[in-house]
């Protein structure tokens, strides 16, 4: 199987979003790729095509099944099974991070944080452990942390990466506003929250 | 010219992105497709495509010019102005926004945070102005702000969204863990912090 770009496995992620808020609401076991793609506003040919990409194959007149797509779906995601995750840097972002609400309904825990600051370790922080840089290997290891996230400084971030690398972590996201290069075992993602934000410039200097 | 899609903006950002951190570096005023796409791990052809979309024509043998794609790309994503940017809700995740430095390389101020405690009201944070909702009408049209950023719990989001509508906003930004719906004058993108993780999750799983 090619492997799926980051555009088609965050487009997976919105599709297994809105299904888990449609079958809240309806009582039908099946949609349709029309009724699915209106809801996300995306084309039901982006859609099909995603869908056909992992075998999945709605039947026509009839549509998806609801339930086994949402398993299909949380099966690619990897989020069938639970991931614990740390957080570097509990700074503001780092805290918000630490209860982001978004991520216990994914699977995903938030079960350790670090930081470097004598004041902030070796307490807990919104009900997660705080512990010094020192002891992340230990840490990581203990608590089978497979996930870490960067939230530090950015002048913090490349160390801190070499460091998490060190320890055994294969998975980093990275919110400080900095782009690291991690060797190619380990999958690391950039994250730049102004990227959202040129969707709307776009769109403001269009009107 | 058809629309581009959220995915076409985000890439034609991050090519932004790559070409001004290139300009700082090489002597060269011309860069080929292959090493902009290498540069940026994406594929020669969907690169060709996106630039070729927005008429931008590289020279066989000579590449694109970087400045003037720069300039072309800055303009598309309306970035070749500023924009004034408010934040409502200045806990952990709004704080961070505050000073994330991201945005004021792009042209982006965040100028004015609102709150509804009392507390943190009326006083400077991070350098920034935090006004009380009551004020919002008023700081929106004095301070020409365009775009804002909701960072507020999640019950709130709604009702401020509703409130930044009345005010005249037509470009908004929801970080809150709720899918808001805006009615069809107003751009909204609802930013899902987890998204970014499942590419992780999806790579370990397959690992």
């Amino acid at each position: 199987m090619k492997k799926p770009s980051k555009d088609t496995i965050s487009r997976l992620a919105l599709y297994l979003r809105a299904l888990q808020e449609l079958s809240k609401d309806r009582s039908s076991d099946t949609i349709s790729s029309q009724d699915l793609s209106r809801e996300l506003n995306i084309s039901p040919d982006q859609l099909r095509r995603d869908l056909w990409y992992f075998g999945q194959f709605g039947r026509r007149g009839v549509g998806y099944s609801v339930e086994s797509l949402k398993n299909k779906l949380s099966q690619i995601l990897g989020l069938n099974k639970s991931w614990n995750v740390c957080i570097c840097g509990v700074g503001n972002l780092g805290s918000a991070l630490l209860t982001y609400k978004g991520f216990k309904e994914h699977n995903l825990n938030i079960i350790a944080g670090f930081d470097v600051e004598a004041n902030k370790v070796n307490k807990k922080k919104n009900g997660i452990d705080i512990y010094p840089l020192e002891d992340m290997k230990k840490v990581i290891k203990a608590k089978a942390v497979k996930i870490a996230i960067i939230a530090t400084p950015y002048f913090a971030a490349p160390a801190v990466m070499e460091r998490l690398i060190s320890c055994g972590i294969r998975a980093i996201l990275n919110f400080a506003p900095i782009k690291l290069v991690a060797p190619p075992q380990v999958k690391l993602r950039n994250v730049d929250l102004s990227t959202e934000l040129f969707n709307l410039t776009h769109f403001l200097s269009q009107a």
